[in-house]
């Protein structure tokens, strides 16, 4: 189960992005301390740990490579450090931000350690899809939100899906991992961010009579 | 892992009836693409994915199988051609029906797995109960609604409890899979009909003194 | 994997404290007899079924020794014969005794087998906590409230947490496991049972600009 350092760091990069995600709507909604952590590590663990499970590796990555636990525990001491100065600078675009850079990273680092164990293409798209937005979804019921991927009509979990398919089949033409992680990062996060930025919207299923 | 035709059969039927399920309930919320998609693909493989992880029975169902997929997949988009037909026919009856048809076949097929494993009849049954209603539960919890399981005082769990009773009693007096099998469907899917036909409930505990 | 039979007694205790929580919590909501089964069931196996699951421990508890079933199944069954003679002697005070009990229970058995699978320390804390909370959190879930460990804004988890580390601490400077399992559940159920008594708080996050 050793990873090839490329997709160690874009899972370390996804795990801080949805940790700062997780911290930043925990702080907004002036939780308590144990309500800040356990966010925090449900956003940056939920989506990794259901690839996990619905995968059968173990031990999970978190358990294998507990720096990951103590990252995000050294993110959340530090909080006070480093999220005030972000906050002014970025405003209320830095948890669009984190959140579209951890569906990017996470959707890569799923549907990649799928399509390693040698599973369809079916699958190693939906393991990437499912990888990307169980971390958000899990921090949005935490907060008690109606979860990002439903609410907002712009596209999510389809940006994620988007970037898995430049992946494989960047990969299936026989592009190095590199190049083709990183278009595949590079759509998803990008397609996101787009859509946010000019509020694309999906349209509704036709109406029907009942 | 190579299952009995039969129970192939089953495990098909009950994740087209599921599926048709999470589709009517998705288009009748008017969800945009992408929910639509997600919650028959819940409605469809969350009851046997709870399964199969409570059981370890890697690959998962829809992993090994990918056929699957690609089934729900055609359903979803197929369902502007067929699902406007059936509704006219059937109107309202058609959730309820299709949602009986899946926790009479996703029961049976979480108990016959179950049995097949080894497991201890109590085991059996509640791994038949697990799988029939995990699907539905998931799919109410996405499209907002409170877990029919819970909300509708008229029996569910009990049907699909009912069901695992008759199989495996008929399984341990000797009765060839498809006789047993057959008969916990239609006790499971026929005492559900029933009790939604005529509005059976169950009991509220008791009252007592707070 | 089996277990010290120290550890098998901390499990029945803990199994039997978050059944009686959840069923004092769903016989309270006048839920029907199934509603009651599957609380009391939930409660009673959620915490350890999700220990299990993120450790790979196969089979799961209550699948290895199904005696955990019919204990909880009898529970439910006797209900009527002692539920109302504890709550006219205990009152409200019950549920909060119950809850806290099975919070410390599982904590120390969910620390004490992931430290006997070699975890680090800070994944042996994290699945103390997790296996403490879980069952809980399902619970509160299924009678439709807001969680306890997120919504009074005592200690709950942080108690978990705190007789995991006296857990930890005491075994690793040699005690043997009887009393340094002890001393952690004592930790984890006394400091919670402290906390609801005299209406400690956690302090909120620090207000900060948006």
């Amino acid at each position: 189960m050793n990873l090839h350092p490329f997709l160690v760091a874009i899972e370390v990069g996804g795990t801080v992005a949805f940790a700062m995600s997780g911290l930043i709507e925990a702080t907004r909604k002036r939780m308590d301390l144990v309500g800040v952590f356990s966010v925090a590590f449900v956003s940056a663990f939920g989506g990794g740990t259901v690839r996990d499970i619905l995968l059968d590796r173990r031990p999970l990555f978190w358990i294998e490579n507990q720096e990951y636990l103590w990252l995000v525990l050294a993110m959340v001491l530090t909080t006070p450090l480093w999220l005030k100065t972000l906050r002014l600078k970025f405003g209320g675009h830095l948890m669009e931000f984190a959140d579209a850079c951890g569906l990017g990273l996470f959707a890569i680092s799923g549907a990649t350690i799928a399509s390693a164990a040698d599973m369809p293409v079916l699958v190693s798209m939906m393991m990437g899809v499912v990888t990307a937005i169980f971390g958000g979804v899990s921090r949005d019921v935490l907060c008690n939100e109606v979860p990002k991927v439903y609410s907002d009509h712009r596209p999510y979990a389809l940006c994620a899906l988007l970037g898995c398919g430049v992946l494989l089949a960047l990969d299936a033409i026989g592009l190095p991992l590199p190049m083709s992680t990183l278009a595949g990062i590079a759509t998803a996060t990008g397609s996101r961010l787009l859509a946010v930025a000019f509020d694309l919207r999906l349209p509704a299923w036709p109406a029907q009579r009942d």
